[in-house]
């Protein structure tokens, strides 16, 4: 089977909201009037950011809830994507479960495929999604300010959790690394929560890289610090909804380090006005996400993580970076 | 180095046309009014789309060249890029070079980077292009009807000469080798003519995977056929600007093949209506991009290509396919 008939089979539909999709030299996109279009573009390589042999399904799921997280975190509603495939092979079965897994969350987005590439390569999987965002309301990493409130949305580190167990360093009971492992390969990208977030956050970002590093980003962009109270940390972690205590299984100093530099969340960190706490609660609730105050914007630089006793911690650890 | 230094070292720069750029979650852009995005995606492969230890320079302009290419064929105006790069390893002077390659092209078309991903992996080069285009009015594969003159602009089979004597299978004089190497490593989109053709040509298409293959896009979404003149097709290879005769050096067959299938020419292909030939000739003119007139569109379906006699030649080659 060729190439073209490749993408004709398992990609191409027809669109419903861009001007033209598939099957030209280029999509057309009409934003509506007074709409920007919010541009991000991800590449997952086999063996970085996922395992060789990953459930196809599960891949065409992250590889676009990652692209729709960065949308989530400028406030914009999903309209469509590219899809650029590097496959080592033309395997009709691992294409037809990577649709259904891309597809599935792209239906529940109404985000439509408009165009991409597929060729050979070793396995490399480039989204670049389009949203639209009413014009000058972009949440952007820029806006935090001193006094502001800190906040994450869901759990933090379970991603990482569920990376430790897969590579053998920690072993999990089998519901905790099944319900771990959910949210490492099929993460729920916020989008419902970033739209709810504009003119209430003043600053956002989403978490792939670890809540510190992605955190520093916003501090960088907005010229400010923050304080981070880590007293009740290893509870951030999803144990509850697992109905297991992954703090009676795991030293604090693990737990920690899952939360506050685990990577992988895809959660949104957001900083909001003290003024404007129930109007963030108020958008949890539309949006039907959790969302946890945990820490307040300073105006001196730099990034403090405080326990109980409000001691500062000294963290050997850093955020995921990949040329690290 | 880490990859947030790398991408700010190499890559960030302020945008002009953009309504933000690198270093957020998301890009923003925002079309004029009464204008499309127009949008394309490629993927560039190493071994499979450029040799291992080309040179980055021409690297970087090549990778970008491929989807301005895509934006001529739609008529559109180049207006800004996310690029998503795969490295084996982070190294300083590749990425200086490859990003003045990249950016002396993208400055000679005023277009911007504005966001995109830097990871670790096999190299693996992922463009996205963007472009304006007057609503409406973006040139489709799917327009040509019978009668219209079949066009191409510049010349076609150098990219495969070149291809054909760097592995090693005919042997080039060094004058017309250095010539046809231009031509494939730092292809020239065709920007302006695509523009100057909005309201003369019923169809484009730019030429990546060969003449014969990519026309065949067009007749399949056309609904029609064509009858190509091939009595001259040896000629339109460069010989002439090189100054050396190919037809001299190789057989004809040969220089058919790379003609019509060769590939990688990133020229147009494009029809319009007999009675618009003053107006094609007016928007190469215009564009300063030499167009040639190698066939007509008919209705019967198919793709006849005839000699000098008229007689129908039996073609053993078909367009490149990346999985065949």
């Amino acid at each position: 089977m060729g190439e073209f008939d490749l993408i004709a089979r398992h990609f191409k539909r027809p669109v419903r909201r861009a001007a033209l999709g598939v099957g030209d030299d280029c999509a057309l996109l009409a934003p509506r009037p007074g709409m920007q279009l919010a541009v991000s573009s991800d590449m997952l390589v086999e063996g970085r950011h996922f395992f060789a042999g990953v459930d196809p399904d599960a891949l065409g799921h992250k590889a676009l809830a990652v692209n729709l997280s960065d949308l989530a975190a400028c406030g914009a509603e999903p309209l469509a994507f590219t899809l650029a495939l590097a496959l080592p092979s033309a395997d009709d079965a691992w294409l037809a479960a990577f649709a259904r897994g891309l597809y599935g969350l792209a239906d529940a987005h109404g985000c439509e495929l408009v165009g991409g590439d597929t060729t050979r390569g070793p396995l490399n999987i480039c989204i670049t999604v389009f949203g639209e965002v009413p014009t000058g309301q972009a949440l952007l990493r820029s806006g935090a300010q001193a006094g502001d409130d800190l906040y994450v949305s869901g759990t933090l580190g379970d991603a990482r959790l569920a990376l430790e167990a897969l590579q053998g360093r920690v072993a999990l009971p089998p519901a905790l690394l099944a319900a771990a492992r959910q949210r490492l390969e099929r993460p729920t990208p916020r989008v419902a929560l970033g739209q709810r977030l504009r003119g209430v956050a003043s600053s956002a970002i989403d978490l792939s890289d670890g809540l510190l590093g992605d955190v520093g980003h916003v501090l960088r962009a907005s010229g400010a610090g923050v304080r981070i109270q880590a007293k009740d940390a290893s509870e951030w972690i999803a144990e509850n909804a697992y109905g297991i205590s992954a703090s009676s299984l795991f030293d604090q100093d693990f737990l920690l380090q899952c939360v506050l530099s685990g990577g992988d969340d895809y959660e949104l960190a957001f900083t909001a006005p003290a003024a404007a706490r129930a109007k963030v609660a108020e958008a949890a609730l539309q949006a039907n996400t959790a969302v946890r105050c945990i820490g307040q914007i300073e105006s001196a630089p730099g990034l403090r993580v405080v326990d109980a006793t409000g001691r500062e911690l000294t963290l050997p650890f850093l955020s995921f970076d990949h040329f690290a």
